[in-house]
């Protein structure tokens, strides 16, 4: 019977770590890239640049990890801007509208000159490709940081 | 004893059903979406529209999954298309260059109005995201298939 215990004992932990292997990190397609500037985002993110701009295809795009907590400033891109939500969980916010929650496999999409920001969540963090279109008319335009209040959407 | 080695057998199973369900299975971010047109394509794949073409963006974005084997047709984009490889082994080829394989993390750039083809790898399925930017200048002019020759890289 003492046997028969510490077999279930083992078979607990050794199917917590497995669990945790698959469900608890964030899945990462790329590395994690540079630090994102401190004048711009609160909290750790990093950025990986994956096309640079050009006059072919006037197409920005690059990958950004938000640890949980951390987030962008406000921003606006004067030709808009469309997220992809690889992994994890996050918040979007278009200025004048609620805060929304953002998971793995969603499409979020910015209109030209709107201010938003975006991050991770408090409790888990954030992959997001990002694409920046028709880039002739300009990239981006950074604001003031997002604050506690409004990241946490106190009311 | 008898005992102790049941244990070691079920922990063997255990670990080998976890491991397969963190390696050999192609990462998914999103759900497979439509089966894509059998005249344009060879074997089975899948595609999910992500961002449809309109005025303001002026982008398609979607997700492409090729099963092993599966290839598009030639085809040529008047804009380009950005390819986002999000898992898997796969090839892409700019006519006139030699077969390029490509694997998660990496990003392929096809420029406008040059004939390409894409598609996984013999053994491993492909997990795509295509960006099709500047669509005022067209989407897509689908060619003829990819023959076997082709495919398998024969000189």
């Amino acid at each position: 019977m003492r046997i028969a215990f510490s077999t279930l004992v083992i078979l607990i932990l050794y199917g917590t770590a497995c669990q945790n292997k698959q469900v608890s990190g964030i899945q990462q397609i790329f590395p994690n890239g540079e630090p994102a500037p401190v004048e711009y985002f609160t909290g750790r993110a990093f950025n990986l640049g994956l096309v640079p701009n050009d006059s072919i295809y006037n197409t920005v795009v690059g990958n950004v990890y938000f640890e949980p907590g951390a987030r962008s400033n406000w921003h606006t891109h004067p030709a808009g801007q469309i997220l992809i939500i690889t992994d994890g969980v996050g918040y979007h916010q278009i200025k004048g509208a609620p805060r929304q929650t953002i998971r793995k496999g969603d499409v979020v999409k910015c209109p030209p000159n709107v201010m938003h920001w975006h991050g991770a969540s408090i409790d888990t963090g954030l992959q997001q490709i990002y694409i920046l279109p028709n880039t002739e008319k300009g990239i981006v335009q950074w604001m003031h940081p997002v604050s506690d209040e409004e990241y946490n959407n106190v009311k």
